[in-house]
């Protein structure tokens, strides 16, 4: 039995007491491996960015806002587990202010400085010894390129490559990749499916190396 | 018995194919008035944002992403109405440009250029004539008197006053504001008990004047 770190869902970065930058991650996908975990015996603690779906009771869960709360809370958890899975698609960059006050219109255009929050799966990579890392990679152009980069800059063991619309969406259609760039396996289907093929992958390629 | 237009839910303005600015709107306000009109016997054409509510089975649902479609819709919709309810949060920002490709990360700072979004209130509040416009404000500072401002400029017969607590909670607090500033009611508690009594308001003071 393994103990897995799963993110998942979307971060918010707010601009003011109002309005923030995100994305339409569903935290769906996330769900969907958890249980695929938890179905094969595992224990799973998700750290979720702000998410309608309910995540399964078996789970322990960790609600997080922003990009830095996630990672914050990410790395914690990791230290008492043997392996992690990145399905979060948290904001990659945040206001460089946050105004007190909601912003007022002023009939003028706003230019927003936005600067790069830390890397979550990096960052967790960059830690992770002996432990596996499973990376996600949302690309709209030279998908697998840039999806093989990332696996090596993150220092991910596998990195599951998609496309926007699998967002906020029941299926989707993916690509395992290994480090070396060789494309491990190719799924599409309902999420649900996807997500136990993909755990599949995990259980005998990395859990079970 | 009166048709009446209630626009709803956030909107989405996206910096490329995944980010988007917006906020915690959830429609449940939008959701609660639009249940009190039909029990009022009114018929109810919601513009709707993206959101998890439902609503009832009873109303005309028109689901839009961006504050440029939901102005769209909601000038369509208003030519068969008689009155409308603006309980919708639209981004009033929008970026100045649309990236095709995801943006990927440089390590650099990224300066992002925003634009005001027209105003659907202000816009259906100009082309009411003799029809009734209701609107809500969000503020976090001077909150009655940019209420007020906010009512006369965007040419409303009532103006509901809350603040960001109420923004994706079960409940909330407010004031109901005349344009010429008297604070005609003051409501709190779940969002359904209070959309009752905001529309009892606009029952005898609007419709029925």
């Amino acid at each position: 039995m393994a103990r897995i770190l799963i993110t998942s869902g979307p971060t918010r970065q707010y601009l003011d007491p109002v309005r923030y930058l995100t994305n339409a991650s569903s935290g769906r996908m996330g769900r969907a491996l958890a249980e695929a975990a938890i179905a094969s015996g595992h224990e799973v603690v998700i750290i979720s960015g702000p998410v309608d779906v309910s995540y399964p009771d078996a789970a322990q869960v960790v609600n997080v806002v922003s990009t830095e709360e996630m990672l914050d809370a990410a790395q914690k958890a990791f230290i008492e587990c043997d392996g992690a899975i990145g399905v979060a698609a948290p904001c990659d960059y945040r206001p460089r202010r946050i105004a007190d006050d909601k912003l007022s219109k002023t009939g003028s255009p706003l230019t927003l400085e936005l600067v790069e929050t830390a890397d979550v799966i990096a960052t967790i990579g960059a830690e992770k010894n002996d432990r596996w890392v499973v990376g996600f990679a949302l690309e709209t152009e030279d998908h697998r390129f840039r999806a093989i980069t990332k696996a090596e800059r993150k220092n991910c063991d596998l990195m599951v490559l998609n496309s926007p619309s699998a967002m906020n969406s029941e299926n989707t259609e993916i690509e395992l990749i290994s480090p070396d760039g060789t494309v491990v396996g190719h799924f599409h289907g309902q999420k649900s499916e996807v997500a136990a093929k993909i755990f599949a992958e995990i259980q005998t390629q990395l859990i079970e190396r």
